[in-house]
């Protein structure tokens, strides 16, 4: 029925979605996600969407738009069990045609192992800025 | 040799994570956090922090400072296994003699079980606005 490839770890499914993202491939990145879970999808600044349909939107959305980025993850740090895998990621986003980076962001990414392997349950990204008072000067003084 | 509470579920961890923030109690708020694995805290736009020695600071300097906050959860979507769970919640924030609430967040938090039972290994907000250009006309037009 579906020619979707299987990812044999959750660091194959992280690196098929930030391949689909660098691509603006909806296709690529819709065979990362879980069909079976009720998935979650928090763009930064953006209100969470629950359920592929809505998330397909949304990478439909950014893939049609003009801005081509790519993104490089680094200082990953990982909580992992048989069947699912969380993965804190520091992303740094390059724009196409620009030579400045994107503040960084940083992304929790959730990865559950099903019949047909490994595939991205929730991603939630948002920035995170070294210096918050110097990028944001808007932002609430509270924290939390 | 310890006092900490057992959290016999992850539900459970989370509600004691929310009282300890309503509360300001900085012993109850780090006895919801896991000793055991590599901790990771992002409050809504700041650094990423890793290991229990700054998260713990992070909550100290928010919970002596002047603002009071208290947290209601809503529209908690769950990925569970029997040693690890993700919850993705709403969260409703309210600040000490201020009637209107906070913009929403979303905050994505990664429950282990561990010989102690339940314990937060990961929480992660940030902003959630149901309108993000007009909560933050600054904003970038690219979503990720």
């Amino acid at each position: 029925m579906s020619n979707k490839p299987t990812f044999t770890s959750a660091a194959e499914a992280e690196a098929a979605f930030y391949e689909a993202l660098a691509r603006s491939d909806l296709d690529a990145m819709m065979a990362v996600w879980s069909e079976d879970e009720e998935v979650v999808c928090v763009h930064p600044d953006n209100p969470r969407l629950v359920g592929l349909a809505s998330v397909r939107e949304s990478w439909r959305q950014l893939f049609t738009g003009k801005v081509k980025l790519s993104v490089r993850t680094s200082h990953r740090v990982v909580t992992a069990t048989m069947q699912l895998e969380v993965h804190s990621v520091i992303e740094h986003i390059a724009v196409e045609g620009e030579k400045r980076l994107q503040p960084p962001m940083v992304a929790t990414n959730v990865y559950m192992r099903g019949a047909l392997g490994w595939r991205l349950v929730m991603h939630h990204a948002s920035a995170a800025p070294e210096n918050p008072h110097a990028a944001r000067p808007d932002a609430p003084r509270i924290v939390h």
